[in-house]
């Protein structure tokens, strides 16, 4: 029996969350949400997507799509909705609409972790979700610094310092900048820290932030004061076993965030996505002189790392048991080895 | 009597510094050296600045300048050159040219510390320089770590970890990138960290870089393990009494590396200049929660802040002893309170 999947909000992740269950053998994609009609509902009708609204059907019969239904329709169908609407709202929804039907539902990084109880990571803490109401798919952000973190703690992480380099804006995004300035997060230490720490709580992390001109990808600056003795080539050997993380090589010309999403698309991935984290081979150090440290540098695609994640965190929830397994059945539908 | 100063090299070092110098009551601005004719030197000329030559005067006649002699004859005249030249020439001149006219001279952060001897941050340690034959300037970045880890260890710094978001390319600079990418730098940790060891020997530094696309400033994001108890206010009080340090407020609308940089040109700073480094007052925190941190965000203007530095060199290096009254001086001509 499939799991039947309902998705509300059709934006960046939306979009994203909606294909890749739409590709899983085990899940059914019941149908999507949108507010309003644009190129984006314009591909999820030539794809056969059902589409139900939120704030009315005029806009969408005016440009020749016949609405499926309302949000409350899609409710009736569905086990589970994976809520993409932005930040804040997912937690209304629940309050004001998933309750009262009885749907299990996953909000995205943008809601406080106490609000939901449960954060998740996969790699991370999988069980943590089984049999869930309610879940949260952590940011692409704290997605990456858990995935990395989690395997490198081999070595016994005893703190970490993280600088955030975020990308301004998504490519598609006309609304935000900046063109040609550094934009510090005002925030000391950033709330990424504890956001990683609703995943890996043992985690004793320290993070900043700021946003650059860019649209590609974020990159983290990480240092961690390590107990155990480490060389380049073990962390290698850690993040080249670790699922959802991709070594790459100044050597294969993947110099800059610029290179990763022409790999990407080279790749054929839909939309040129990279839901690995990419951490560069090169820019991966040790200290070892009186002091244990161990420093990396990782790009995170902000609009797809956490698209796996939302697919695995559906099956914990639905009470499917085998992490290791759930990952496996996902990664293959996104072509990650 | 004057300092007699000579400049070698008039790019974006070696046309501030000629400015800085030719506004010091103490010195004389003999002249500059130019390899080719460019608005650089149109603009130096009707400043009335003398021009040598260093590849041969053709360029310069067919463009209108009559070159007042080559880079020997400039050194003849001269107590001391700022050598400006770009990476590892500085070095090379010091050998083939200032050894033989037994001229001091100044190198710029490009070149090593080893190859020089002393490395030079007036505020640090203004008395290393004393009579010295040949000293160097460190970089922007180093400069600025300096400027504000010495004044901050205070609180007794026993470690620090910092990322440096560097621009990409100076605003002038049509050859460089990135502009739409991130680029970390292979070198983990990154040259910075022993750099600033050259001049604050006891400081346990360890440094991240990447390059953004931005033309402005950089931006050094800072966290220091301390020992001594420090709250925010301690911190901004120890930074509104260092020189050459600003503490810039979102308050005041200087939210960001752009609005620095207008601020910059609305106080009337020629070309716009920011020689003092900026931490933001809203981006400045503390960890003491078993944990003792400080952490801080900083912008650097990478075209200027190294300029005081030269001119209060070159007093050092000529034997004027008082290295409070050089930076008054220096200071009071580039409207530094």
């Amino acid at each position: 029996m499939s799991i039947k999947v309902g998705i509300n909000g059709y934006g960046t992740i939306g979009k994203r969350v909606a294909d890749a269950v739409a590709k899983q053998k085990d899940m059914k994609l019941v149908g999507v949400t949108a507010h309003s009609y644009s190129f984006n509902t314009e591909v999820a009708k030539q794809k056969g997507y059902k589409i139900f609204t939120t704030d009315g059907d005029e806009d969408f019969k005016l440009n020749g799509i016949n609405p499926d239904g309302n949000l409350k329709n899609l409710l009736e169908q569905v086990d589970i909705i994976v809520d993409a609407t932005p930040r804040k709202i997912g937690k209304e929804n629940i309050e004001k609409f998933y309750k009262q039907k009885k749907v299990k539902a996953i909000v995205q990084g943008g809601e406080k972790h106490e609000a939901i109880g449960t954060s998740f990571v996969a790699q991370c803490n999988y069980n943590e979700a089984l049999n869930k109401e309610y879940a949260r798919v952590v940011s692409c952000n704290t997605t990456g610094l858990c995935r990395t973190l989690n395997a490198l703690n081999k070595f016994d992480i005893t703190s970490v310092h993280a600088t955030m380099i975020r990308r301004g804006a998504d490519p598609w995004d006309i609304y935000h900048g900046p063109i040609n300035a550094i934009v510090p997060v005002l925030e000391m230490p950033s709330h990424h820290g504890p956001d990683v720490q609703s995943v890996l709580p043992k985690c004793q992390i320290f993070t900043t932030a700021l946003s650059v001109p860019s649209t590609l990808m974020h990159l983290h600056s990480v240092i961690a004061d390590v107990r155990k003795k480490v060389n380049v080539d073990d962390v290698i050997g850690v993040l080249n076993n670790t699922t959802r993380v991709r070594v790459v090589r100044n050597a294969e010309h993947l110099r800059s965030t610029a290179e990763i999403m022409e790999f990407a698309r080279d790749l054929g991935r839909l939309r040129g996505d990279m839901p690995e984290i990419c951490v560069w081979k090169e820019a991966i150090g040790t200290v070892s002189n009186g002091y244990n440290k161990l420093l990396y540098m990782q790009a995170v695609h902000q609009e797809s790392d956490v698209i796996p994640e939302n697919v695995d965190c559906i099956r914990a929830m639905m009470g499917f048991k085998d992490s290791d397994k759930s990952i496996k059945m996902t990664n293959e539908t996104f072509g990650i080895k």
